[in-house]
């Protein structure tokens, strides 16, 4: 049983949903090396989750975009941990919603992904910057 | 360290919240090959989740379908993606909330779940058919 | 590759989110065994669930609470599922949405958590008493 284990530092995102699938796959020549395991892609953030959602019409990630801003509302008042802005509080709180990991089946060396199945990055600040995750593959 | 991979065919549900844990375990008959490790269940869908919860009275089961109805309302003026219907998008959202993977413990070759603990299937489509799950198992 | 895996009762905790992070280590003095994998932390109930967040502002934990009641409000004229109190369907809910595990990577066998990061138990029950984990690490 192999273990391989990459950190991954990806582009800087605007807020909002993104396919970061290919992002992560480019960065791991080595997953075809597991032949049948696990991948498990790990967030080292705390306003910034990842998701597994629909892969194909971008209309799906802005409606996660707007219904995440109004199940979440940037409304202060309602928040004491603001100090950095109205998107702050509401960040940590839609990170833990969604969650600062998905685990992906491996099987013949690739994700093994439904059809309509990518990665999303869940970026909830105005201002994210450059998210780092931590890669681990394991398996036969 | 053993690696034992199944793709599980769910019989049809209809939309709700249903448990399915034995639907899972009579097609694990290998799980008692590992004595310690873990169990990872992965739905290869983006309209239906999975997640654990109560496995004994069905009303806690309708009540999540109630409040995810309510959380997360089929108001087709609030999203773009609605082509298939009132209950495409919130199917997506649903299913990101609640998750596309769960993972148990594996012990003494069983899932160590709690007293009260079972695995639910979140069918979130009006008519989703039959649902596809890659179950990974691994440990000593 | 090993596998270690342990229960852990953590101490009962009021109702709110709470860092478990040191708790969890105390009782892993063998994760240093596994250089390069992972850590799953499972919790064996279905009214309280795992998070991962904010490691320092105790604001944060308190904003968590406020917005989990607003968004499952304890309105029991909704739920079916009360005979316990009106804290009693809304944990089920919570719990499932924050989730009933985290894992972690672990590298040089240690946690490889952001700076910013750590593990809470999120309590949903106003008397949750004594909360039971397992905790599976696995690796090279």
């Amino acid at each position: 049983m192999a273990v391989i284990q990459h950190q991954i530092n990806l582009s800087a995102k605007p807020r909002g949903f993104h396919l970061i699938t290919n992002e992560i796959l480019d960065k791991l020549p080595d997953l075809q090396e597991v032949e049948t395991g696990m991948a498990h892609i790990f967030i080292q953030h705390t306003s910034a989750g990842l998701s597994i959602n629909e892969n194909a019409d971008p209309s799906v990630r802005r409606d996660f975009e707007t219904h995440f801003n109004r199940m979440v509302p940037e409304d202060t008042s309602l928040f004491e941990h603001t100090l950095e802005g109205p998107d702050d509080m509401t960040s940590h709180i839609k990170s833990s919603i969604l969650g600062h990991s998905v685990s992906v089946p491996v099987t013949n060396g690739r994700f093994n992904l439904g059809t309509w199945q990518g990665i999303y990055l869940c970026e909830h600040r105005n201002s994210g910057g450059r998210r780092r995750l931590i890669v681990t593959v394991y398996g036969d």
